[in-house]
C-alpha cells in the first residue's frame, strides 16, 4: 500500500479533532489481536500504534489493520505525545519496567495479568499512578464475563447466602511457560474472581507443587487460601492434564453453584442444595440437615468480556469511574502469588498475607 | 418361623462337616448387607452370626436371612468357637478394641476401612496378627474393582510409562461423620489406590482443611503427598459439594489416564497424550514437546469388587495367599491420615512420614 | 425347610382374616422379582403364589421368598379361590389366553406391557372385564415415575403451553426378542407416555423398519404418529445401537422439555426456549421470533415407579379408583403398534387409526 | 481509501501474470466470509470479485478485504472475462439460473448445498457442464472434515465390517427458512455423508413432517432411506429443538461408530460392539450373540474442512482431478430431497428413486 503514511497521518489528526482516546499497545502475541479488535470497536478510543520487537508480528498488524501504526521499539510508543494510554501485553517480567516508564511519561496503563513479578513492583506502580493521577488497571478479563457478573449479583443479592468455600480446578495440557510457574500462569483468573466475589480478607496461604522439568518451575501446583472466618479457597492448577477442566465450585449456606466455563450454554448451574447444622445441646452432638433441591441455569449475558474490560478502562480514564479490575485488585492477586512461591519453597508452610 | 433354632443348629453342623470357613460379622449398618451377601455367595465359607447392638438391625437380618444367627453383643461372636474369622464393620473408633479381642481369641480379622484410629493401634494389631499367625486384612474394596485392576496392569505392563502425578477428587453432598473428618471418611479409597499402584514411598504430606460445623471435624480438606522422586499426589475431599465427583487423574510420560468412577461404561480413559522435555544446552532453556493423540477406553471386568475382596480374605485364610489389601497396606493409609491430622492442626505444615 | 407347608397354610389363613388382597403372579422372569418385591411391600395385599413353568425359577422363589407358594402350572393359580387378582408377566403372545381365563375365573388382572398381540384381543379382554366388573390394567410403569408425573403436571398446569411435538429415542444394544419386533418391545413405554400426556387423539401412523436377522422381526424401526391438530410424535427404536439413549423431547409454545432417563439427577430439563410466528400481512411472509432463556431442573419425586403402579392396581380393586394405566390406555398402545406392523409391511404407508 | 481502483487493477494484472485461478463469489451472507477467507488462503487462486445485491454486504467486503472487487449485480461477475470460476452462495431457488448463466459463460461453478431446487435443474446443469467441459461441484463441506474422512477410511479399510444402518439426528433451535423446509436445510449434510460412505444405492424413501407455521414449510421432518440390501438410513431434522444435537450412528457387523459433531475432541467413537446371528436349524430360531468391547477415539485431522473443499475445487479445475463432492453426488442428494417432498405430501408414502 503506497500511501499508508498519508492515511495514518490523516487518522491521527482525526482522532485529536474527535477527542477520542488514543491507545498504544505493547506486545502483539497471542492476546494482542483480541486487544486490538476490542479497543478498535470502542467508540471513545482508537488504537494508535502497536509495538512488538518481532518484525513478523508488526508485519501481521500492517496486513490486518493497515490504519494502525507499528513499531519494533516500545519506547517510540511510550514517548509519543499523541498517545494517551498504554496497554502492556508482554511477558510478566517486563511489566514493571514498561509500566513505570509509561506512567512517568504520563500515560494511563493497562497491564496484562498478572500485574507484576513481585508485590514490591506492584506497590511502586500503584504509588506512581496515584502521584501521577493516572489510571492503572490489570486485564483480569474473567471479571467481565457474563458468568462472573452473574455470580457477583447472586452473592450480592443474597441468593447464595453466606459463602463457605471456593474450589477451583484449572487444568489442561498447557504450554510450559519458561519464566513463571503454573500458578502464576493459570491461577490469576481464579484468584481475581475470588477477590472480586468475596469481601472477606484472606490471612494466609499454603501451596505445594512439583516441577517435572527440573528447572524449578512448577507445572502442577495446589494453593489453599485461608480466612479467619472459616471460609476456604483452593486452587488446582496443572499444565499436564490429559483433559481440560475449568471448574469452580462455590458453596453458600443457601445455594451452591458450579461454574463450568467449558459448557457452551450452561456455564452457571445454581443448586438449591445445602446443609445446615445445629448442636444438639443435650447430646452435645452436631446435627446436620441436608437439602437437595431444584437446579436453575440462568441465561447469561453474551457480550464479549474483553470488550467490557476495554470499555471499563477507557471509561475510567474519561469519566473517572472506578474500574472493576483496578490496581488494588491486581496487587491482591500478586500478594497471593508471591506468598505461594514462598510456601512452595518452604514445603507448604503457611505464609501470612500482610 | 417356629423352628429357626433347629434350622440354625443343622446349618452349623453342616458347616463343620463340609469344612467351610465360618464367618462372623460385627456391625450391620449401611455396608453390612453387602458383606453378608458376598460372603454368603462364596463357596468356601458361610456367614455364621451377625452382631449389631441395635435390635432393629438384627431383626432385619432375621427377616432377610433366616439361616444366619444374630446377637446384640459382639462378645458372643468373638467367643464362639464355631467361628473362624470375624469381619468388623463398625465405626472406626471401635476397630482397635474389637480386632484386638478377636485376634486374642484366635480369629482371623477383616476390618472395614480405615483400619484404626491411630498408627500405634494399627501397628499393635499387626504385631498381634503376626504372633497369632492370623490373617489381618482391611476392606479396601476399590483395589478389587475392574478399574483399579486395569490401572495396575497398565502401569505394570509399562503402558503408562513413568507415573508423574496422581490427582484425586472425591466430593459430594455427603453425610457429616460425627467421629472422623472428611479425609478419614473419603480419602482411604484413593490413598489405598495410590499405594497399590505406585511402588515409590512417600516421604511427607501437607494437608489443609476447614470445619464448617465448628466441632473441629473438617468437612472440606486437601491433602498433598510428596515423594523424593518428584512424583506428587493430591486429594480433594468434601462433604459439601453440590455435585458428585469421583475422578482420578494419573499422568505418566507415555500415557495419561482419567478414572471417572461415575461413568457407567467408560470409567477408564487412556490418553495417548503427553509431553517430554529436554534442555537446550546452548540456550540453557527447557524445551517441551507436546503430544495429543488417540483415546482408548478398555472394557473392564464387571464382577463385583466386594466379592473379590471377600474371596481374597477367605483364600488368604485357607491357602495362605498374600491378600491385595493386606495389613501393611492398611497401615500405610493410616500413616498418611494420621499425618494429615497433624498437618491440618499445624496450618498445613509438612509432616514427614516415618 | 421341613415345615414350609404348615407355614404357608398359616399365612394364607392370616391373609383372609386380615382381609388383604391375595395376589398371584404368572411368570418369574426378568421383571418377576420386582413385581414380587413391590406387591409384597404394599400393606393392602400379599403375594399368595407365583407360577413359572421353569422349575429353576420356582426354586429361586422358594429360596428368596420362603413364604410364597409356587407352582409350575398357571392353571393352579387361576383356579385357586384364595387368589383375588392375577399379574401376568409372561411373553406377549400368551397374554390373551391367560388373561381371558383369569377374568373368566373372576380375577382382577394386571398385564405386563404390551397388553396383547392384537387390538381384537385387547378389545375382547376389555369387554370381558366390563362384563365381570373386574379391574383390567396394564403395567405401563413409566407413567408412575416422578419424571412423567412432573411432565403431566407441567402440561396440565399450562407451563409448557400448547404442545407441538413429542420426539422419542430409545436405543441400545438390546436383546433381540424372538416373538415381537423392536417397536413392540421398546415403544410401549413412550407411546403410553404420549397418550398419557397428550389429550389430542392421533388419526394415523407411518412406520418403517428393517430386520437384520431375516426372520422378519425388525430390530430397527421408526414410527411417526400424526394428529389433525398439527401435533406430531416420532419414535426411534433400536436393539442395535452402540450407545444407550433414553431421550424424549417435548416442545410447547411456552417451554420445551428434555427428559433424559439416563441422567441420575437431572432427568427433566425445562427450557424457557421457544419460537412464535406471525404472518407479515403486507409481505405475506411468516415471521418467526426466537427465545433462548433460562433452564430449570426440578427435583423429582424419588419413590419407585413400580410401587406406584402396584398401589394403583390394588387401590383400583379395593376402592374402585380409576387407575392411571387403565385398560383403555393399554388398548390405545396396541392400536398404534398393530398399525405400525401394517405400515412397515406396506412400505411405510399411512395407516389410519380407527 | 482513495486509490483502491489502482490497487485492484494492479492485483488483477498480477493474477494473470502469475497464472492463478480467478474466483468470483455470488452471495455474501452467513457463509460468504468463510468462502472468501478460504479461497483467499489457497496459493493457486485469488478471489477477484464478490457480488451481493445488498450494499451493506458489499460495503462490509470493502472494509474487511480492500483488495477484492465488489458489485451488486451478479451479471457483472458472470460476464467478466478475467474470472475463471464462480462460487454461488445464494438462496437455493436462485442456484439454477445463476449456475446456468455461469456455465454458458464458460465458467467453472461451485454451488452451495443443496445443489438446486429440483432434480430436473440439477440434471440440466450436469449436462451443460459436460458439454462445456467445466467443473461443476457442490459445497458438501462435511465430506472434507477429518471426521468423515476417518469414517470413510474405517469403512474402506474393513474396520467397520458390513454397514447395516445409518441414523442421523440434526436438531436445534434453528432459523426457519422462508423458502425450503428443514430437510432441504439440514439433511443435505447427512445425505451427502451417507452417499459418500455407502456404495450401495438406495431404492426408495419415506418421509413425514409437520409445519407449525402453516406455510406448508415443515420445521420438523423425518426421512427413511431404504435399500434392497437391508441397509437402512434415517434422518431426524428439526428447527424447534431446545437442545442442539448433531449425532450420527453407524452400525457395522464388526464395529459401530458414534459421530458426535459437537464434541470438541472426541467426535468419533468406535465401539468394538456388535451382534451376530445364526439360525438354530433344529429349533428354527434366530440366535443372536452380543459383544460389548473396548472403545477407541481416534485423533482426527484438524485442518479446516472448507479449505479442503476449496482446494478440491481448484485442483479439479487446474489438474482435472475428480472432486469428492462432484456434481453426481450433488444430484443424488437432490433426488432424495425431491422424493422426500413427494412423500411428505402423500402422507409418508414410499417414493421410488429412479
Amino acid at each position: 500500500m503506497l500511501n499508508s503514511t498519508t492515511l495514518l497521518l490523516l487518522k491521527n489528526v482525526t482522532l485529536q479533532i474527535m477527542n477520542k482516546l488514543s491507545i498504544g499497545i505493547i506486545g502483539y502475541g497471542y492476546w494482542g489481536p483480541n486487544l486490538v479488535r476490542n479497543f478498535s470497536s470502542l467508540s471513545n478510543c482508537k488504537v494508535h500504534t502497536v509495538a512488538d520487537f518481532r518484525s513478523e508480528r508488526t508485519d501481521l498488524i500492517k496486513k490486518n489493520n493497515p490504519t494502525i501504526n507499528t513499531t519494533n521499539n516500545p519506547e517510540d510508543l511510550i514517548n509519543n505525545n499523541e498517545i494517551d494510554a498504554i496497554v502492556i501485553a508482554t511477558p510478566v517480567f517486563t511489566h514493571f519496567e514498561l509500566a513505570k516508564k509509561a506512567l512517568l511519561a504520563n500515560k494511563h496503563v493497562l497491564l496484562e495479568k498478572p500485574m507484576t513479578s513481585t508485590v514490591a513492583e506492584a506497590e511502586e506502580l500503584i504509588n506512581l499512578a496515584e502521584q501521577k493521577s493516572k489510571v492503572l488497571m490489570v486485564d483480569h478479563t474473567f471479571l467481565y464475563t457474563g458468568a462472573v457478573q452473574k455470580l457477583k449479583s447472586l452473592i450480592n443479592g443474597g441468593t447464595i447466602g453466606k459463602v463457605k468455600y471456593f474450589d477451583s480446578t484449572r487444568i489442561n495440557l498447557g504450554l510450559f511457560q519458561p519464566d513463571v510457574n503454573v500458578l502464576w500462569d493459570l491461577a490469576p483468573h481464579d484468584i481475581s474472581i475470588l477477590n472480586y466475589l468475596i469481601d472477606d480478607k484472606p490471612y494466609s496461604i499454603n501451596a505445594t507443587g512439583v516441577s517435572h522439568t527440573n528447572n524449578e518451575i512448577e507445572n502442577i501446583a495446589y494453593l489453599t487460601v485461608n480466612y479467619e472466618s472459616g471460609f476456604i479457597a483452593h486452587f488446582n492448577c496443572s499444565w499436564t492434564s490429559p483433559v481440560k477442566i475449568r471448574m469452580l465450585l462455590l458453596g453458600g449456606d443457601e445455594k451452591m453453584v458450579v461454574f463450568n466455563d467449558l459448557e457452551p450454554t450452561e456455564k452457571i448451574k445454581i443448586y438449591d442444595t445445602g446443609y445446615s447444622h445445629k448442636t444438639d445441646e443435650e447430646k452435645q452432638k452436631i446435627l446436620v440437615d441436608y437439602r437437595a433441591g431444584d437446579v436453575y441455569i440462568p441465561k447469561l449475558e453474551s457480550k464479549e468480556a474483553l470488550f467490557g474490560m476495554a470499555s471499563d478502562f477507557t471509561n475510567a480514564i474519561i469519566n473517572g469511574d472506578k474500574p472493576i479490575a483496578d490496581m488494588q485488585s491486581g496487587l491482591e492477586v500478586i500478594k497471593i502469588l508471591e506468598a505461594s512461591n514462598k510456601s512452595i519453597k518452604n514445603q507448604g508452610k503457611e505464609i501470612l498475607l500482610s
